[in-house]
């Protein structure tokens, strides 16, 4: 019972911090996205391609999550982005407390993109607001068309899921029917995209959403 | 400092809980695995095969965790198998009281093999003993060759990595001897083991390293 109520006060906390940096990120016109995915789904490939089709259209910076290693945001700022490493050094999630630290020492006004890409895990990340405009859930093809049902939390929570490597499609027995038939099971109303940032498939549809995304955090 | 502490006194009371059913295993001559790994990298269908492989030679008994489903207790069983499944509505590890609890409703009584199969996850599960003799941790082609160097908890505590759905290997750039590399920085002692559940290369490896494991208990 005691660890109960400690998380529920941890949870409270960070809403609160979350809730703060919502307001500073509307305030500054910044579009805010948290990505939650599996190890290993093609997160930072996706990001990299991102960033060099949309670097020139939009500012966008990006905030990567891991247990350990800074080697995603050298991969992102290879690509040419501008990115920050969050080392959890063993939390397995991303918290406000986090965000709102690591953002002290970034400049970052907007208007733009900000592409938070949570630690890999399908589980605790979707627990934890970090003050974004919407979660977007990647599912990979090797891993299987049924996660949404062993997975609810995170894909009742998401507004976007991304198929991804849809280019693993014809060696797997993944099925993208049933993909969305399980998804809506669990939220009717989530939006889909299928793609592979290896082939280019689909990536369009990703760059359109995004765009329209920040535009309508600009106008509002 | 209050979940810290917290944290700790959960953690040692698993430890306790725990050591109990290790003794447990050990005087029935079970030889207990507990298989860890990202969601989609492949255990179910891993344990399918394995069912139907050694069946016949050792009486096997399988815990299955998830969050949500019976699903895969179901596949195990059509499969041949005995399986039970737990639960865990939203926790992303399993922990010892849970198979404590589950065990009372078993008739295990050995000697054979215990395989535990995790929730789906590379962080959490790591700190959790569950009395087993062995962490197995299996990382799925799909996923990349630097994840042990991003969860090093998981890869430290392994006995075995299992490096699966070898028939994927072509379609990517996963690099089979820069994960031994990765590996051997974090635990230069972890054994390991290709294999593709699918093809069936690289499964007498697996069968072989646990007869070996279950006949070393019994001599034991």
């Amino acid at each position: 019972m005691k660890t109960i109520s400690v998380r529920k006060n941890v949870l409270a906390e960070n809403d609160l911090i979350a809730t703060r940096l919502r307001e500073r990120f509307s305030k500054n016109n910044i579009f805010v996205v948290n990505i939650i995915s599996s190890p290993g789904s093609g997160k930072t490939t996706l990001l990299e391609r991102t960033i060099s089709s949309l670097n020139d259209e939009l500012d966008i910076q990006i905030i990567v999550g891991d247990v350990q290693t800074e080697n995603d945001a050298d991969r992102l700022r290879k690509a040419g982005g501008k990115a920050v490493q969050i080392q959890t050094n063993g939390a397995c999630h991303l918290d406000a407390r986090m965000i709102q630290k690591i953002l002290e020492g970034m400049k970052f006004d907007g208007p733009g993109l900000l592409i938070i890409e949570n630690v890999g895990n399908l589980v605790c990340p979707a627990s934890y607001d970090l003050g974004e405009d919407v979660k977007v859930v990647i599912l990979s093809i090797p891993e299987g068309d049924e996660k949404p049902l062993k997975y609810p939390a995170v894909f009742h929570r998401a507004g976007l899921m991304i198929i991804a490597k849809t280019d693993m499609l014809e060696l797997s027995n993944f099925n993208p029917q049933a993909a969305y038939r399980n998804v809506a099971q669990i939220n009717p109303s989530i939006k889909c995209i299928q793609l592979s940032a290896k082939t280019g498939e689909g990536m369009p549809s990703w760059f359109e959403w995004l765009k329209d995304n920040v535009a309508k955090k600009i106008s509002s």
